[in-house]
């Protein structure tokens, strides 16, 4: 059984096909949010502890942490702002996090502060990533999520989505990294885009599972881009990808019918046992009204407790293992 | 390509994995409505009058029509009241009917004042329901919903509910039967009582798709029995047996949160071309407003028009093509 381990100071969550869906709040990420970038270059994190707060209230598993702040000279700036940005959100809230960027030296910043087990986010099939990203892996002995592109792009082709993901799974055993830390994202393309976008990554999802015996993942909300309420779509979406087998999502879990239909899912895949996450978020529920969150302790979020948490050794427990 | 055709007197449909999900309308039906059996039997069809007009509107792709007022020596009084039933609704609303009924002699009378081709609610693997409703369903030459069990009841092992459904298509192809006019339910049983009810059904499905070839249906709300917010279970589940190869469901279609999350996974699923009734029903959606149909003509429903709907010869045609 396929079990990829993330924990936080002192929690472990299990993502794996028999384990509640992990929802990886997406909210901490400057990129297209102009006024969250300057908040933070000017060293203001006041949104930064309101998403984390306001994600684990919702029922986040994780909470994926970026500080590309810029796309000039990132190198410069993003580690020591990544950093930053870790430790203030792992001083809030008890989740697994989720280190996200694009520059090697602020992901290796990151391993070295982040407590527990964090995902790293990501490696592509790209040979200079491939290079950067995979010994760190290997020497923190963390997650990795592989996205399915490489140097020609993304393609519309999901064998060729399929082939890229392979490789990369290939690489890591190369490097000692095991198929169960890696986590793929086969992307997902926008379904008023690309009327086969729904199927294909269903396929996709069933062939990382039986084939490659992988988790996966994808950023949820692209697949409803250009449409007219876009959350209906997402909430169908969900349903259908964790049927199709995937585990995990970068989405926003501060939308309560997103949040609804994962719950839902969850009840129905079997892995909310005796269905009590359900019930206790909807057993007061009013016809007519937004689902909402049932209330959860923020250090310690009732639905990871669902999620096969429990306390461990934290990041000497980790480095111990990874040396 | 398996295509079950359904027709009413002037509007053809199509049941297929290629098809949006067919709704099949359930209100229209006295078993649990003790107000609606007591008016029934007064002769009083108010309510069977509303609820024809109020699922069309909703978008019903089909209505079910039960008349099933007592236990009470049925067949002395179903086969009249079913077909008085069935001639307002068909001169309501220009949508295909399923005739639902446990009385045989109330399904042949059905049949004979049917317009376009009915769907027939249902056969299971008993030997005398096979016997007494294959036939009709032959002379007649329309499709049958095959429910999963027999003699020896419901079982809980999907294998046996599947050997039950192969037994029932097998019998009908020995009457002349072709198993693209099989509609197979195979049986949903409430999650909150069986935590595996979910993924035995998807496995289910799968296979009889796969093996077996037939389209699909079921009683929705099933699934959801027992728990708080059944709309938000069957909300999940709906993208979820379609995911799996569902092709039809008997539900309520004026629920619009189950009417979303079968507008969204026809969508996902590509049925749904170029996200046309996706965009027309929720263009002017407002966010925290509960999703509400888009209005379409009760005599010819825009969603159906996206099914493959198309004029066609009404019951003569049917009837010619029977003899």
């Amino acid at each position: 059984m396929t079990r990829t381990i993330v924990a936080s100071a002192s929690r472990e969550i299990i993502i794996g096909f028999d384990q509640p869906f992990c929802v990886i709040g997406e909210r901490i990420n400057p990129t297209g949010r102009k006024k969250l970038a300057a908040e933070m270059v000017a060293g203001n994190f006041e949104t930064v502890i309101k998403d984390a707060l306001e994600q684990a209230a919702a029922g986040a598993t994780m909470l994926d942490v970026n500080a590309g702040v810029t796309a000039v000279d990132p190198n410069a700036t993003e580690p020591a702002l990544l950093v930053q940005t870790l430790e203030i959100v792992q001083g809030l809230v008890d989740l697994p996090l989720s280190i996200d960027s694009s520059v090697s030296a602020a992901i290796e910043a990151g391993l070295k502060v982040a407590k527990g087990r964090p995902l790293v986010n990501s490696v592509t099939g790209e040979e200079e990533k491939l290079e950067a990203i995979l010994p760190l892996v290997k020497k923190y002995d963390v997650p990795v999520v592989a996205i399915s592109n490489d140097e020609t792009g993304i393609s519309e082709d999901p064998d060729v989505r399929f082939a890229v993901a392979k490789k990369i799974v290939e690489r890591a055993q190369d490097y000692g990294i095991k198929p169960h830390d890696v986590v793929v994202d086969p992307l997902v393309m926008p379904i008023g885009a690309m009327g086969t976008a729904g199927r294909q990554v269903f396929a996709l999802l069933r062939r990382l599972r039986e084939e490659l015996k992988v988790n996966t993942t994808c950023g949820l909300s692209n697949i409803s881009f250009g449409l007219p309420h876009r959350h209906g779509i997402n909430a169908a979406f969900i349903p259908m990808v964790i049927g199709a087998g995937m585990t995990s999502a970068i989405m926003n879990p501060c939308r309560p019918q997103e949040m609804e239909a994962v719950r839902g899912a969850n009840v129905l895949n079997g892995t909310d046992r005796d269905c009590m996450t359900w019930i206790r978020t909807y057993k007061d529920y009013k016809p007519g009204e937004h689902a909402v969150a049932a209330p959860v302790k923020v250090s310690a979020p009732g639905e990871a407790a669902n999620n096969g948490g429990r306390r461990r050794g934290g990041r000497d427990a980790r480095l111990a293992r990874a040396g």
